[in-house]
Formats: structure tokens, sequence, C-alpha cells
């Protein structure tokens, strides 16, 4: 089943809303089975609204139309699309029931009622969190039309409660999707080098970028999940054995997720002590609900006298090799570990930029050091030739740390030198 | 001037990522004048792409395509597009230059050299965070054609630097547009205030939602900048004297910013002991290049154990108020005061969420204290009815601190009752 979804609404032209709308109806679709080929905005407008339609009801078996529902005279999405689908719309006595029984009232104003009135047949979906009602009902060209309000409050239920059972019942197979995460190489060299998995059709295989990192999607069609995840499986296994220890997850999203879930499960506690990522590392794990457990403390010692009273730093270390060096680091690391008495301690130091640069030290040179009291790793950074963003470096040392305790945690060579 | 916006990417068809693009680009069309008329988006599929890309041409001035112009074989906007507008592509030798320089080699892979491969005679946009250039070019039919990358970490500053500027040109009028930044005051109720002054023509006037705080955004249209700026000042003037200390900048664009320009304005230090927020507000006012001068340090002390060593909160305290209460908060920044030396400390603590919540202490109850040694402020957070997540409680946590850093630095009522 082909599908697209029209999105309507002036405020996604001026950019004023981003359109979520679209990515979750998607999500849905493709969680049916529905190839979603196309999506589009349209503004509040009569006319380009209704060429919109015809285009969308002519080509495809399913469009899905979101926002311009509700009760202001700039919602025109019922009676255009009606019209283009040879409809009349008629007044909906329960909704116009469910509408005057959240106002409350025995009567509302011609506004609100007119969100009762539907096209003449159809499948109504109730709105158990506005004032809207969706509907499903199909035009002249045999092309299903689905109806839904705008605001993602109301959408979202109306969708997940309502509009996917009633489309489910069409269908007769799925689509599941699993992303494999990669830290460590590239989005490039690792499409090339799975150049020859690429032209898959059923599973299919993508690659996308993701700040300093990136995943490959395997999708596979099938009757049911099971059967969906069986056909999966052999290509994740193919890249994992080419990729080895590059790859850190299936489907678990981010690395601070993964790091914290590997240190509850072996019961073990991480303290941080950061200079140029500020606190980024630390905001990172605790982005993760029940971090508490394994991350007690962190610091970030920007200041030199903050790394020697905080962390424990050798005044002479500071004097002989500069606040941004291997040593430096070091002492950061197994300062906090000590300090903090957890079981790993990781210490960043290093330019983030733009300003700070210098030709012996550059913008981009960090240092990341992990210690678990008996040894201590240091990874060094170096900048080759990019111009990057404060903000990439900062992000990238950060992940860097993160996949240094994974390497640690999962046994494997923790600087990456594989 | 009548645009579209096709952004390229079958992982927006299957809602694995919401298209922030189009709301980035939208939003700078509308800043110059442009009236968007119709957004879409296409897979990585050649037939569909074409037919989008034709219609486009055939029916608009101007075009921008996001995506689709990367390495990998599924990138196929540059290839397609150009054969719809009748261009051959080139090598442009200066941005693969840019790309050999980016990786620091001599050679590239043939995936990687395809990026610089760009329609004949286009105007380059280069890429400063990324590998894959953008450009412009007219089609055949007249119509301008500008090709993005999709990375908004890579779209967004091209867009800004380059793009705009490029498209500004092209206008005899300039358009010129001031962000009023509104802290304490959510979007509805601000635009609600400013009714009146919306219908206005030139200046336009329109409100924006931002996590955890609005903006409004005052554009006007002239012959020269200083004629346009001349237009909007009046406005500005207009919404400062309604909104009062709720407005924290015009055209700063975080509080964060703001904070560090006004603390090395004063030569004043800050020092951050965060629970909860988990060095997200460190984090923050690192992002800030410089920010070195007046952050020295700052402490992440999820665990009681940390509190009372790295900050000395009494023991005492914990047992009777608990972590999260406005004691605690008290003490962690007057802890951090003390411990750094800086002239001012903040102390947060709370319930991120999403668990760890009960009735007497729900997910969203948070602390937030600021003390200059002599005097000690508290802010409390409570949650307000409708469930939030805990990215943004944490966001909002931090927001509200560097608020109360504002305040103190500009003499106004701290804990915002005003």
């Amino acid at each position: 089943m082909n599908a697209e979804i029209i999105s309507v609404g002036t405020e996604l032209l001026l950019g004023q809303v981003v359109n979520t709308d679209t990515a979750i109806v998607a999500q849905a679709l493709s969680g049916l089975g529905i190839n979603l080929l196309y999506s589009a905005v349209v503004g509040d407008n009569v006319e380009r609204l209704r060429h919109a339609v015809e285009t969308a009801i002519s080509r495809s078996e399913l469009l899905i139309m979101t926002g311009g529902l509700g009760p202001t005279t700039d919602d025109l999405t019922k009676e255009t699309t009606a019209a283009c689908a040879g409809k009349k719309l008629q007044l909906h006595q329960p909704s116009l029931d469910r509408i005057l029984n959240y106002f409350n009232e025995k009567k509302v104003s011609e506004n609100q009622e007119k969100q009762a009135w539907l096209p003449e047949g159809c499948h109504v979906f109730q709105n158990d969190n506005g004032t809207a009602p969706g509907c499903a009902f199909t035009a002249q060209t045999g092309c299903l039309i689905v109806m839904l309000p705008g605001p993602p409050s109301e959408l979202t239920p109306m969708l997940h409660n309502y509009v996917v059972p009633y489309l489910q019942k069409g269908q007769e197979s799925v689509i599941v999707s699993h992303n494999v995460h990669i830290y460590g190489r590239g989005e490039a060299p690792v499409a090339q080098m799975m150049d020859d998995l690429m032209d898959g059709e059923n599973p299919t295989l993508a690659p996308y970028a993701k700040e300093g990192e990136c995943y490959l999607r395997v999708t596979a069609k099938a009757a049911t999940v099971e059967e969906a995840d069986a056909l999966c499986q052999p290509l994740i296994d193919e890249i994992k054995s080419r990729l080895g220890n590059f790859v850190y997850s299936v489907d678990v999203e981010t690395l601070e997720e993964l790091v914290v879930s590997l240190l509850k499960e072996q019961g073990k506690t991480l303290a941080t002590a950061e200079s140029c990522t500020g606190g980024l590392l630390a905001k990172r794990l605790t982005d993760v609900s029940g971090s508490s457990a394994v991350f007690h403390m962190g610091c970030v010692t920007y200041a030199n006298e903050a790394k020697e009273m905080l962390l424990h730093v050798d005044h002479q270390t500071l004097l002989d090799h500069g606040a941004v060096s291997e040593e430096t680091a070091r002492e950061m690391a197994e300062g906090i570990l000590r300090r903090s008495g957890s079981d790993l301690g990781i210490g960043i130091t290093g330019i983030a930029g733009p300003e700070g640069g210098t030709p012996e030290k550059p913008v981009g040179l960090i240092y990341i050091a992990l210690s678990d009291g008996e040894r201590t790793w240091v990874t060094k950074r170096s900048p080759i030739g990019r111009t990057k963003s404060r903000a990439w470096h900062r992000h990238c040392a950060a992940s860097q740390a993160l996949d240094m305790v994974r390497r640690y945690l999962c046994g494997m060579p923790v600087t990456g030198e594989d």
C-alpha cells in the first residue's frame, strides 16, 4: 500500500512550528508496512490545498492529512478535501455531543459546531484530547483519506488508539528496522565496506551519519515481527563481523545509554573530571534516567587551581607539561577516581576552540584518560586539518570517553587500536 | 518571490528523523520576505525525486533542496536535480581541495570526491562544518535552485553565512530581523500581550516558542539596513516597556551567552553545584567560547556523599530535609561559592524524572539557589499539571539558574517576583 501525508498549516511554512506530525504518522505507517512515498506541507490556501489533494488521491492508495480541522476560519482541510473527493459534509451528532460535553455547554458557536460536520458516510475517530474529531473515507479515485487534528497531543493518541487499529485490518505485512550503531568509523568508509550489501531488497541496508558517529539501518518486511527479525539477523551478524569492536550496539541509540547499562550490569561506578568538555560528559551520562546508580559525582575543572584543589593534579605537572597534556589528563582521571571512590575515573583536557589554539597545541587537541586505579589509558585526539566547531570538538571528546569506558567494560582494547 | 522546499531522505519518510531543516529554511525565507508556498519530502528515489523537482521548478521562482548531497550511493539529489534543470555536473576543484584538506589526505575515495561534482556554472556555498558543499544555479525554467546539505549542523551555518546574503543580493530592498528574547513568560501570554502589535505590515512582529522560553521577531523591510533598523526600534522599545525584566536580550540568542558577557563586563566569576541537572548548567556556560574567564569550576554532586564531601552540605540537613529541599540547594550554592572562591555560586537540586517522584516530592520539583556570599536566593520550580520530559525539566532548571544570575547582575529582583 502506497501512502502520502499532507500537513496543512501556514505556521509550518513560516517555520514557526516544526512539523512533528509527519514523523509521528510516518513511524506508525512504517510499523504497519505501509510505504510512505511523499509528504508535503501546504498553507491555509484553498487553491493550493485542492491541487495537492487532487494530485495525492490520483496517485496514492492512502492519504493522511494532518491539521486544519479546528474551529477557526483558516481551517479549510475538511471542506476542501471532501470537495476533491466528491463528498458532502453532514453534521455528525455524536461528535457535536462530545464538543458540547467538552465545553460543558448546551450550545456552542458556529465555529465550534463546524468541527462536527464530517464527510458523508465517513468512519469517525473520536478526539479524546480536544474538540476536532478525525475521520476516514474513500474518495471516488479509490484512495482512502484519513484526516487527523494537527496538535500532536490530539493526533498522537488518536493515531495509536483508533487509526492504527483501523488501518491494520487492511494489512498483512509489517516492517521492522534495526539500527547498528558504530563509533570510530565514519559514514563514508562504513558505506564503502558495506557497498556489496546495499542493494538488498529485503532486508534493505542504509547508512546514516550522526554527530561524530554513524549507524546502519537494517529494514525487513514480513508477515510477522518474528519473521522480519529473522530476515534482519544474518545481515546484522555480517555487519558486526566486518566492523568488529566498532559496533557498539544494535538499537541502543546512544553511547551514554549503553555505558550506563553496562555499568549497572557490572555493578561499577564512574566519575568524571572535565576541563574542555565543561560538564558535557556528565550531562550526557545523567541524560539517562537512573544514571544516579552508577554516576555519583563529577568535577568541571576549567581553571588550573580547580584541577589542583579538586583533583589534586600536581602543580609541577601543570608547570612542566601544561593543562592540555597527557600527564594532566592522566592525573585528572586518577584524581577523580581517588576522590570519588568510584571504580572508574575519566579525565578530559584539551582545546575546544575557537580561541586558545597555538601551533604546538592547536584547537581540537584533546587528551582523554580512563583509569581503573591500576591502569590508566590515554587517548590523544589531534585535529586533522578539518576546521570543526567548538560544539563538535566537545561532543566528540565526550563520545570518545564514553567509547573508552564501553571498550573497557567489554574487555576490548581501550584506546581502540585494533 | 514564491519558493518551495524539497527535503530528500527516506529516513524522513520512515519517521526516524524529524524534519527540522524545513523549519530552519522556512524561518530564513520568511525573514527575507520570500513566500514559501509548499514544502515536500521525497525519499531516496530517482523517479519520485525527478517528478517533485520538475513540478517545483515549473511553478516556483525559488526551490531550496535539503539533504542527499553526501558521499553515499543513496545521495541522489545533485545528479537528479541537475538533470531536471538541464545541467551537467563538473568537478569543482576548490571543493575537492577542501574535502582533501578536511580529511588531511592527498587522495579521497570516489564517494568522497563525488561531493565536489557540482552543476556547471553554479554558485558554490562552502561547507565550514562538513564535506558536502551547497550550491545555487538557475534551471532552464528560470527557477533558482539552491541545494543544501541535510545535517542541521552543516545546513544552518551555511544558510545564515552564505545563502541568506546571496539571496538578499537578488532583492533591491533589505530585510532586517531582530529577536527580542524573553524568559519567564510563555509564547501564548506574550502573544496576547502583543496582540495589537501583530497586524503591522512593516515592521512585522511574530512570536516564536523556544524550549522553556520564547522570543518575538521584529522584521522590517527598507532600502538600507540603517532604515530597516530605524523602523524596528520603536516596536522593540514598546515590547520592552510591556515586558520589562522578562526581556533578557535583543539578538543575544541564549541566556548563557548573555550571562557570560555580563560576568566578563563586571569582572565576576561563577561556580556551579548541580544535582539533577547533572552538569547541564556547566555545559551550557562552557558552550560559550571564552567562558573560562568567568567560570573556573563546577561540581556535579549526584550522590549525597558527593554533596557532603565536595560542597560540605551538612549531613544533618540531608537527613532533616532531604537532598531535594530548599535547605540543600542553599548549602550547595554557598558550599561551591566558598570552595571555589568565586563571586557567585549556584546550587541546583531536584527530581528530573521520569522515575524518583513521590506525592510529597513529585517529578519536576526543583530548587535553584544563587549565593553571592552575603545573601542566598532560592527559587522553587513546581510541576505544573502536564507531564514534561526529563530533558525539559533539566533544561528549564538550568535556564532558570541562568536567569537568576542575569537578574542579579542587572540589579533586578533575583527570583523574578516582579
